[in-house]
């Protein structure tokens, strides 16, 4: 079968591999109809912080069950599925606690262990645990790409808002015009804040911000950040700061300087080895700080019913749909930011 | 009038010093009943991590008041008052929100700028915003001990518990067993937990901590105090750490390595400048912690009618009393471990 293969920084080629197989009575094949590309796969593909060996990427997608193990109860062949960017076996106590990323016997895809679905098919481990299938009721094309961010981006932005506690009346900065951060937008948006800011450095990316309910946009280019939003809210600043970026330092400093005393942080961001939170500044300022990979299994249901019923589509992220065979094109679209999102149909 | 000064470390010593006064129309001066002494007050006693120059500590009294400014208009000569630790104006936005520790013109008595209360007298700047009147109904000398500690060390114990968000069925680990420790624990067992174990060093302290409710005592001199905890919760560790150590790195560690991952550490110990909180960790494992130093004015009220109905009474942490001027003596039972905290009578 095609998957595509990093072999190095900037060089992702899609390749012959053997065929995705069934090797633990849990598994599942999963053919893959829709696969994303996140702005966490560019990590590993311009080797700023993670491995740079050979890695099989690809932690979005959406797709038909192929073959299940003699012990996978929950789904069948020709069920189509969406899944996590975790695995998680869905019995152990932090799985029962909904806390799927904690998982005992947990996973990542495209990871060092379990190739990733930038592919035309992958192998799931603990499919019952791993896999949530698409009722009936929402198999309609027109909107796997939403169901399909569902997987990572648009549960990770509802990870922000639930982790930040986002509440009535607030006033939320988001940090980052990437998926993440819009979708973080539309989650706080739901919310019934008092003002939603988009911080970043795209004009098209915060324009889309936008659209997913930013009440001001702040180009991190043009103006000072920190100036601006505490001008914008008359001295008070954000109640709560959602970081969607991660990385070094200097997003979680802009963070501490966006919040208010007494207020909250909730970042989504993945982060390198060294940044930290001094705990005599947030002593001092009574501050709460919350980081945290999105266990999206917990909000399939309920984002899956939002975006059925009409309340939400997060597909506006995709920006772009490539075959996966051009998957090479989309990596490079995303790094030079002429693409936000990229769709790769195999 | 007599007043406790510290020299430097280990050299507290109580002098005549020049009466308190009214020097802004917006103070106050109280002449001390009961005053306290504080485990933050040992810090700059023992030179560890505080300024080592001449100060006047003391941030936990309770008194008459003697004489107002111009501009005060809450209190008035004669009336029976507790004071937080903090001073707060009552007027800015962040007093405004209950945030007094936050006030935009405010202080700590017993710092560099505001003298502090192990004094026969007190100036206490903005005092409309910062004394807290005894209602008549409390007017009792039997709870005056109790009363007192809501400024300081019951407080702080009630914000440990708030900032941790302990919710019934909570397994409540509490760090340290100093009087903030104590009054973690009955702050944390207010909230109909499922466990609140108790960790400290020292036998009779965690026998207060039991008084107050904790379920488990451990001695971390005896046991590994993680490997107990795992122990102990069948593998569940901690949902809520609430920390009252502070310091250094060490006793962050311990709550990071005692919270299960999506669980919560509150912590309410004064810091040093250097720990900090490592981001990848916390994101990897979903951990929210939250920093503070205590809003106790904002708790006043509440904790004030848990004594008066017999609910609740922290006084037991007063292991000891002595004439104000025996203030140095006080001090070093408070250093070497023979007193948990001594109330001070000039």
């Amino acid at each position: 079968m095609k998957a595509a293969v990093l072999h190095g920084p900037h060089d992702l080629r899609v390749e012959d591999v053997p065929d995705a197989r069934v090797e633990e009575p849990t598994d599942a094949v999963v053919r893959v109809t829709h696969a994303s590309v996140c702005g966490s796969d560019l990590h590993r593909y311009r080797g700023t912080f993670a491995p740079t060996g050979t890695a099989r990427p690809g932690h979005e997608f959406l797709g038909v069950v192929e073959e299940v193990g003699t012990q996978v109860a929950g789904v069948q062949p020709g069920d189509l599925v969406v899944s996590p960017f975790s695995i998680s076996c869905g019995l152990c106590p932090p799985c029962l606690a909904g806390h799927f990323t904690s998982c005992d016997e947990g996973d990542f895809f495209g990871g060092d262990t379990t190739p990733g679905a930038q592919a035309e098919s992958v192998r799931v481990p603990h499919a019952d645990g791993t896999l949530w299938a698409i009722p009936p009721a929402m198999r309609d094309e027109a909107l796997f790409p939403a169901l399909l961010l569902l997987g990572d981006v648009a549960g990770t932005g509802e990870h922000a808002a639930r982790m930040g506690q986002v509440a009535a009346g607030d006033v939320v900065v988001v940090v980052g015009d990437g998926a993440v951060g819009c979708l973080a937008v539309a989650a706080a948006r739901r919310r019934d804040p008092e003002l939603v800011v988009a911080v970043g450095h795209h004009p098209d990316r915060l324009a889309l911000a936008s659209q997913f309910g930013a009440d001001v946009l702040v180009d991190g280019r043009d103006v000072h950040v920190v100036d601006e939003v505490v001008a914008l809210t008359g001295g008070r600043s954000a109640d709560v700061v959602l970081e969607t970026v991660g990385g070094g330092q200097e997003p979680l400093d802009l963070a501490l300087a966006l919040v208010r005393d007494f207020g909250r942080i909730a970042s989504v961001g993945v982060f390198e080895a060294g940044p930290a939170m001094s705990a005599r500044e947030a002593f001092g300022r009574n501050l709460t700080v919350s980081f945290g990979v999105a266990p999206t299994r917990a909000y399939l249901d309920d984002l899956a019913a939002l975006i059925a019923s009409g309340v939400f589509d997060p597909s506006p992220v995709l920006t772009d749909r490539l075959p996966l065979v051009e998957a090479a094109q989309a990596y490079r679209q995303m790094t030079d930011r002429s693409a936000l999102k990229v769709l790769l149909t195999p």
